[in-house]
């Protein structure tokens, strides 16, 4: 019997009429003969308007309580989920992340799952029901609910899939699939047919917001292929990201991802000896700010820049204890830049073929877009640059890349055009 | 150490600043040094906007996911709650009702508290833990999600003071106790300084919404004294529900109870032999149909009349019903009334004291009210009125039995006067 774990994002199920609508097309599969298991986000806002709550209540309202609190949202939407299949005479049950069997650690608002217990997702499934679990939700040793951190129902679908051995795993949400680039800023953006995890993930963490990072980590790491779809269009095919990728001919890049806002920092005139980084690094990561990029300049005078960029809300937090560690080793100065944004360019090829970061270098020169910082990975290569040229950037890099071309289209010339560009 | 179990209704917790305020004033008592469990209802119409949601996506949502979706309600509020109190600087943790321990059994939506295991509630409490309970909710043997009936936040309350052996319970509603008739119609009406368990049930079945009837039973079977007290005015001392009334002087009607709108069904002409009632009220009980006030009149001719009187939304329902068992046992017709009430003089005196249901006839007589049926108990008579009338008779009989006074003030003349009306 075919077994299949579906997710619904909060835009699939924002309104009783989304929520029918989804129950219909989740009716359909069991009737086929499949094992439907579902995770389901919270109804539209929800999760933001609980914050509000929560912030009107408490100026810092404990994990704890927002983990309790927070989790309610899915628990509505499994229940209206489940009650809509029963109005279509199917059966279905919704259960929490706790009655899923979904064991996470302590760590509030960001747990990481650390097994499911699939006895009661079993025995449901062999009385041939449909399973709604509420995402983003599981139980900590204490017996407390905990949440996975935003996006996260993407994770437990993921979670569900490797321990319940399922055939497929279904990401719905309001896009078609993982697009060549955002397309509401690149309407030339086509979806993949399929990506590599890697590539995914790189993806994920430079910007593209279509699946949650933990979620393509866990899918890489048990082998679970995840077909991200449109809940909204049927017919779109949507990507599949699994390991092997059916290698688009030719065309070794995948994708252009970015940010629209991010803030840098640079510390100047560092003293270049071991042990400075963790000065500068780990204060900031126990006032909890995500460092992005960082980058750390040749050594002149065995004087060094070290430079990071950090989400544009952690910048004042992260100027504060960044001046108070380069005060404490005794570099130069601290200087930022506020509105900055990042373009990636993402293909598990592009390390094995030399030109690439080449040809987007030149392509940025060429749309007069000045390059403030660079780093690169095996599988993408990131330029930070104005905020407000970010845009263009993705543009030039879209068309540069021939990424509006599907790969059948690509001809043998472009096959190895992606060294073309001045190395 | 003191320890109070305390229970904050809808209306009182209804907005963020509510629940601020609530917090202040359970942060007094714990500062005092007290022990404070909480149990918390759904913030105002939340379970009614649930309800509204679900009979969007199901026509006939089924009582499990309905118990699933419901409890969302109060679980928000109890998060909010702690929430609000770590603000205040005192720390405190919201449990669910199965977190709480609360067991129940596995009827839904109107599920009975099987027992409740207070390890974990003891061990917050020795932490010297604000407990604040999900109220209205437990967990059914199977580990599903169960909710105990409307206004059932009140009978989580005495079942946590039964189960904790607390020193008091608290119940902290919208008004300011319990009333000798409701104050919405009766002007004159007064806060009880106490009641008796019994004479809280009859008011509590018979109209009076301040307190769920449950709590009250349960009160009863466990001898917890429960306090009604308003949460918008701290300066009322509210009603005292026990076992041991302190028996306000020489009047022994505590309240005058009502429904405003009742439906009658008579069955006229049944056969009168042994076994024919069960062929009427059996199938009744089937569809569900709760049915209030039964009378059953003298025989004539081995005929008889039945009477009773449905809730007017399940008056089509029992009349389907109905129909049917009378032709069946041979009945000669069925008739109906809809537009009815009733109002009913309520207290344990009475019983042992003559001439109080003929006062309460004479007083509906003198006041043009027309008696459609009567119905008595050991500590109560109820009279079925035009539904029109409810609100006259409710007033004439607080001024006949001089409700209105305190205690104190009735004079002796007036303290035999119970039995001073016709006989």
């Amino acid at each position: 019997m075919t077994r299949i774990v579906q997710k619904y994002g909060g835009s699939s199920v924002a309104t009783a009429e989304h929520i029918k609508r989804v129950a219909g097309r989740i009716a359909a599969r069991h009737r086929e003969g499949a094992e439907v298991v579902v995770s389901v986000s919270a109804m539209g806002d929800t999760t933001d308007e609980l914050l509000t709550l929560a912030s009107r209540v408490s100026a810092n309202p404990p994990p704890r309580e927002l983990d309790v609190l927070l989790s309610t949202g899915e628990i509505v939407s499994s229940a209206l989920l489940s009650m809509a299949l029963h109005d279509l005479e199917v059966d279905a049950v919704s259960l929490s992340g706790p009655q899923a069997g979904i064991r996470t650690d302590s760590v509030y608002r960001k747990a990481r799952i650390a097994g499911i217990d699939t006895a009661r997702l079993e025995r449901e499934l062999a009385a041939r029901r449909v399973v709604i679990v509420a995402g983003f939700q599981g139980l900590a040793e204490n017996l407390d609910v905990t949440t996975l951190g935003r996006g996260a129902s993407d994770t437990t679908a993921v979670a569900l899939a490797a321990a319940l051995r399922a055939d497929a795993c279904e990401i719905y949400t309001d896009v078609a699939g993982v697009f060549t680039a955002d397309p509401r800023i690149c309407p030339q953006a086509r979806a993949l047919r399929d990506i590599g995890y890697e590539e995914m993930l790189e993806m994920a963490t430079t910007g593209a917001r279509v699946m949650h990072a933990r979620a393509v980590e866990l899918g890489s790491l048990y082998g679970v292929d995840i077909l991200v779809k449109s809940s909204f269009d049927a017919l779109a095919p949507g990507t599949l990201i699994h390991r092997e990728t059916t290698m688009e001919l030719g065309n070794k890049v995948r994708g252009i991802a970015h940010q629209e806002h991010v803030s840098k920092v640079t510390v100047r005139g560092v003293p270049d000896r071991p042990g400075i980084a963790a000065l500068i690094f780990e204060p900031l990561a126990q006032a909890n700010i995500s460092v992005d990029t960082i980058v750390q300049n040749a050594s002149v005078d065995e004087l060094t820049d070290l430079t990071f960029t950090v989400e544009p809300g952690d910048l004042d937090g992260a100027l504060r204890v960044v001046n108070d560690a380069a005060a404490e080793i005794g570099a130069r100065d601290v200087v930022w830049e506020r509105d900055l944004g990042t373009v990636s360019v993402i293909g598990t090829g592009m390390a094995s073929a030399p030109g690439y970061a080449a040809r987007m270098f030149r392509t940025l020169f060429e749309a007069g877009i000045n390059i403030e910082m660079i780093s690169t990975s095996d599988i993408r290569i990131t330029c930070v640059v104005a905020s407000a040229q970010v845009a263009d950037a993705v543009r030039a890099l879209h068309a540069a890349f021939e990424l509006d071309r599907e790969p059948d289209q690509v001809t043998g010339a472009r096959a190895s055009g992606g060294g073309a560009g001045a190395a």
